[in-house]
């Protein structure tokens, strides 16, 4: 679980709370010129300009629920925590600038763990250039929680809604679906096997790609510049986390539209389709209810067509319609399959 | 636990994570001009202005660990949260205008639980003029906790930190101290009694200060409003939630300057007194180290005093020193006892 397994067990109450968060959090750096104090006062304070926009976003993840510590380094952990705050901001088309971390971990959890699942935080804080400037940490009765609210800005004219989409609009997505679904597969499957024989030694290089997206996943940082860049304001956008026909019926929904959307056109990896095909799972199906891809999906004017035209990172895969034609999946026989939200859900009944 | 005993029990995971959100969340209304989007996108959007700064905090509350169901109903719960991150906005000398609120909870919690927690959040947001702008809902494998993130701002030259306090400022305290604590010892006292024998009705009448101190505490609201209308502007400021002690060790370090506090100043409520003389305890280490009172304690140039002089809601208790003379209580005997910190700590070893 530690990836510093030679490390001496310290207890986490042996710091005292103040000596802990000191400890913890004496490697982050401020770099944001709008951080005017993080850590160390009942609040953080931010600079403000009235050019821009504040957006706002917190996310809970929870052992057991979110995450299984049994394959996910807790380095991996801190950073995928990170990521999933800092794509609903991307989501927005807005930069993130700070973070707050909150952290509770039973006693089971000695300081080097904690210090590694700081490290990942600190790793992601640093690749996407933001601060991290407040939290709590404290005990917990059981197990290990983590609790990120993530602050970005944008100028005003630049945020983005779900609720803008119009009718003609082409719906976009950015690079490809699944695999992050995937990756949890193949993990839970060696999980099991490990259980038989402990002394199997999994092949998972089959599956690169799959497990990389699961356990080390990026935000679209990369995509509000990109569209920036080529001068495309999207009408409408959201992150990918629940899977995309979930994520389809929000904008619908919100913007009061209907859609179709094209099997052909939803972008797959080779290795999601293979391991489909080897676990017998409809690839189609993994995309649209798969989750945690943390890709974006938005909506552009037709005639911003012509800029996004061929952009690898970039697939138009349907088109905004009247709200009174539905969501619908175009099947890759011709067959009109309305769309249901079957998103990966938290709030299921176990537990 | 539930104050509507009647209600038929909901099961959280009948709703859906989504239907469940939007259940729980109908309630809430916007009011803050500069909230331009609460709920139901990826991230909140709050407006900015140039001459404000903006404070953010967090606050983390577990089941077991910060509260105990079985005498802490769950509409106080939820007043209880958001106030806990209020006084740390208060601390800065600014105003609250937005939270967030996250929560997870067993299947142990029906549907008509977290109403009666959200109500309680409801009735704070009202109170004190925020609105509750975003959030996460989720399960969880055990207990029921709240992480909530606060919003505030202060025109710049007003923000106010820990760090500022300067040699032959007075030091001031806001309220009365230890009352919080006190409330805890009696509820546990009740908790052992009713354990023994639960038919017997407990008398708390005479604790109804302590009680309510502890199960239905306030942010200061008033003094920031107050200290403006003095024309008084503190040069430091921290909330007590830890204890007296703790807060006055926390401004001196990071004042770097030492302290007097003289223990014939510090306000007790008589019920605080007479409670302790019942419990056999030292009611001036019960103010020290007793915590959860979410007063404010602030120094001020000792020019300043006349503006304060008299007033009922704060008492000079002390007045800062150079560093190098320590901090230390002058105790009613005129001894000189250095001071430590022994604020509640949530990070021992129980669990």
């Amino acid at each position: 679980m530690f990836e510093n397994k030679d490390n001496a067990a310290t207890s986490i109450g042996s710091l005292g709370e103040f000596g802990l968060i000191d400890h913890l959090t004496k490697n982050f750096k401020i770099t944001q010129k709008s951080t005017v104090k993080g850590i160390g006062d009942d609040a953080a304070v931010i600079a403000c300009d009235s050019a821009q926009q504040l957006v706002v976003t917190t996310d809970l993840l929870l052992e057991g629920v979110h995450f299984d510590l049994s394959y996910m380094p807790l380095k991996h952990l801190g950073y995928k925590a990170v990521i999933v705050n800092l794509s609903d901001v991307y989501a927005m088309n807005a930069t993130p600038t700070q973070i707050t971390v909150s952290i509770a971990a039973s006693n089971r959890f000695p300081v080097e763990a904690l210090e590694e699942l700081y490290a990942g935080i600190t790793t992601a804080a640093g690749i996407y250039n933001i601060d991290v400037v407040g939290g709590d940490t404290t005990s917990s009765t059981k197990g290990l929680l983590i609790s990120i609210t993530a602050i970005g800005t944008a100028p005003k004219e630049d945020v983005t809604y779900r609720s803008e989409a119009k009718d003609t609009d082409l719906l976009v997505v950015t690079g490809d679906l699944g695999a992050a679904y995937m990756g949890l597969q193949v993990l839970e499957r060696e999980k099991e096997v490990f259980k038989v024989n402990p002394n199997s030694q999994p092949d998972l290089e089959p599956y690169s790609y799959l497990v990389e997206r699961q356990l080390k996943p990026e935000a679209r940082k990369d995509i509000p510049e990109l569209l920036k860049s080529l001068e495309v304001k999207p009408t409408s956008m959201i992150d990918i986390s629940d899977g995309l026909s979930s994520e389809i019926l929000h904008i619908c929904k919100n913007s009061e539209v209907g859609c179709n959307i094209y099997e052909d056109k939803i972008p797959l990896d080779p290795q999601v389709i293979s391991t489909c095909e080897e676990f017998n799972l409809d690839s189609t199906t993994i995309a649209l209810s798969g989750g945690e891809d943390y890709e974006l999906l938005f909506t552009i004017k037709m005639d911003d067509y012509p800029k996004i035209k061929g952009n690898p990172h970039l697939s138009v895969i349907g088109h905004i319609t009247n709200k009174k034609e539905g969501v619908h999946l175009i099947s890759r026989a011709g067959a009109k399959i309305p769309l249901i939200a079957r998103g990966w859900n938290a709030l299921n009944e176990e537990g």
